[in-house]
């Protein structure tokens, strides 16, 4: 059997990931498709829109074979530590390929992007520290020096490392190369990038970003049902019902604030990520600022990137410290949050193969990552939950892994 | 001017208190009586009903001159801790006397077990030890070492320290002897106390406590306004109408068990008061009961009283840890909350005079223990204020202490 790799956050699953699920399929001739999703808390720093457990149903019902979660560590790191996590898992899981979305669409520039800068390391790397010591923000830096080392060279093609789907796939690529993986890169051409719609096959598209943004708006979910699979249309559904709202950082803020104020900076300090006096500029905010769009207005500044001061906050919310950091330094266990029939035989025949553990009871094994992945779990379940009265915790221990035929047809219409 | 000193929570203020505010004037002829008094989190380990300016209101209409605040680093400990803090206070502000509450109600008694323990020091201590090695509680380990050098002595009268108000009332002593004070020690016999009503000027006298239990079941204020001055009754009014909750256990447990969840064992002990494996206890309640209720009775042991457990709770909440503890030893600031007009001319004639510096407004003074006065009534105004809108936090920099002429001649009534 023959597996295909992708890396998803689905925050919600729309008919873009669809698309994107069918084309590694098809692209790769895959038997079966195994996402690496991000759990509760995600790349951007954020607290997922709906849980882990809820995505992996929108995944199963949208193409998906079977879903890993991305440990907390990797999800919520820069982009070479997300794609250091997931890649690992994906090769870990015997795919034979990964698949992902770019600008481009044609995976030939990566890999002779990838091979300069394999052959301009110590300059790449250099150019990179300079660029970071002149206060650009990592993701600049990266591009500042890689833009250094074509300068110069033979017309061969090279990716647009400019554009955010470009540097991702950049990152999977090189971590697959770092690990000496075997599996093969492809690519797709992402369609409905951005906040405009576009028409595929009847289908529209328009991003996760915009149809959260139109939930925390006025819109209703009728009125973005055109951009998302009944599956998720119903998941949804449910999930307003039992839980009255979504996950999002303005909702969480009263908890961060309450932990910013009682830990303090000095104690900030020992949080990842939190360093060069920002926890100054982080507890002056919390103590005058009542909603998180005027905290997050007094925090950033030039040197950091929206995205970096969230990453912070999230590892404030979850307690996740530098030291912490320092003892999972690499993915240690496949985490199985769900699968299809499909998915089950392919586990069964492969799994003896895995160079990790297969996680199907969180109990049965002991981890300090794992045992972040389930703080980081209730902490959302407990602040998503707050003043709704259901704030269930302990869900990673109650759930066993989602299967095909554990949930209602519906989901699958 | 003559200045006498009383000991205070006024959570809320009663009948009761207006008595023994009232008695501690005439018993010593006092031109000014001067309280200290706890913040926002109360020695029995509790957020306060009302926070400590409407408190500070309270004492004011009901016979009080001056109010100072006890700092949270005493005002949450222990009653030999409480009574240190709180005697050291009375003493810096030029009491000549202080006056509590007891059971007994007779002054004599106190000074006899107080000259008899300090006979008997080496065996009072070692006989404390060992009730504590052999897993009393520490207020229960008191007792039985006090009752062990009792035995065999002459007959003099001595205090009944099985009794709650007797035995603060002793500690209040043996700190004034400890720091070697001046002050005449004063006693009244304590009316209503318990649950039971008495009745005394046709005035109904019902506990504190009672008062409480009585609003979070399904008494209304009216209800209760027979054992509360009418200024209580305006500003709890007040309150109810502004936040909509009274702070207690229960609606500030969703932050409790969330920084518990965040923290893990492991940052759990280094809390105050947190120690022997009772992390791993509170740890796992908070993974799995809804309520503080059911929180407690999963938590509580023989080998904790519930006191002690939920003061090591409250500095759990406010992340009050034993290295921060160190650095307050004593009282080094009268905070001053609070003055009548009578209270104004003490102050001014006698503040040259104080061996510690008087604390009108926060920014103007940096202390540790100040630090952590502002972070508790941050801490409790975000709890409180979680989902009804108002968290108001800084309050400690916005307020001026009250002023008899700053608020309505309503609470005066």
């Amino acid at each position: 059997m023959k597996a295909t790799g992708i890396v998803v956050e689905y925050n919600p699953l729309h008919n873009g990931h669809v698309y994107h699920a069918q084309q590694a399929r098809k692209v790769t001739g895959a038997d079966v498709v195994i996402a690496v999703m991000s759990g509760n808390f995600l790349q951007r720093g954020e607290p997922a829109f709906v849980d882990k457990w809820t995505r992996t149903k929108m995944a199963l019902a949208s193409g998906v074979d079977i879903v890993f979660e991305l440990p907390y560590r990797f999800a919520t790191g820069n982009a070479p530590v997300f794609a250091q996590g997931a890649v690992g898992l994906l090769d870990a899981a015997g795919c034979s390929a990964f698949c992902f979305g770019s600008e481009d669409g044609d995976i030939a520039p990566f890999h002779n992007s990838l091979q300069l800068i394999d052959h301009h390391a110590a300059d790449y790397d250099a150019a990179v520290k300079q660029a970071v010591a002149e206060g650009l923000s990592y993701p600049m830096a990266l591009n500042k020096a890689y833009k250094s080392i074509l300068t110069g060279q033979a017309a061969v093609p090279v990716a647009d490392l400019s554009m955010p789907n470009n540097i991702l796939g950049f990152h999977y690529m090189e971590a697959a190369h770092s690990i000496g993986s075997s599996m093969d890169a492809v690519t797709i051409k992402r369609m409905g990038a951005g906040y405009h719609d576009e028409t595929l096959d009847n289908q529209k598209i328009a991003s996760a970003t915009g149809i959260r943004k139109s939930y925390f708006g006025s819109a209703t979910l009728d009125e973005v049902s055109a951009f998302i699979p009944e599956a998720t249309r119903i998941l949804l559904l449910e999930w307003q019902s039992e839980r009255t709202r979504f996950g999002n950082w303005e909702s969480f803020y009263p908890f961060l604030r309450f932990v910013i104020l009682r830990d303090g900076p000095s104690r900030l300090c020992d949080i990842a990520d939190v360093s060069e006096g920002i926890e100054n500029r982080i507890f002056r905010a919390a103590q005058s600022q009542p909603s998180f769009q005027s905290f997050m207005d007094e925090v950033k500044s030039k040197r950091y990137t929206w995205t970096r001061i969230q990453r912070m906050l999230t590892h404030i919310l979850t307690g996740f410290t530098k030291i912490m950091r320092t003892t999972m330094e690499k993915p240690a266990y496949l985490r199985l949050l769900g699968m299809t029939n499909k998915g089950r035989s392919y586990l069964s025949y492969k799994k003896k193969e895995f160079p990790l553990p297969l996680i199907s009871k969180v109990a049965s094994f002991s981890d300090p990552s794992l045992d972040m992945d389930v703080t980081a779990s209730d902490i959302y379940a407990l602040t998503l939950g707050a003043g709704t009265g259901d704030s269930k915790t302990g869900l990673d221990y109650l759930h066993s892994p989602i299967m095909e035929d554990h949930f209602g047809s519906n989901a699958f219409k």
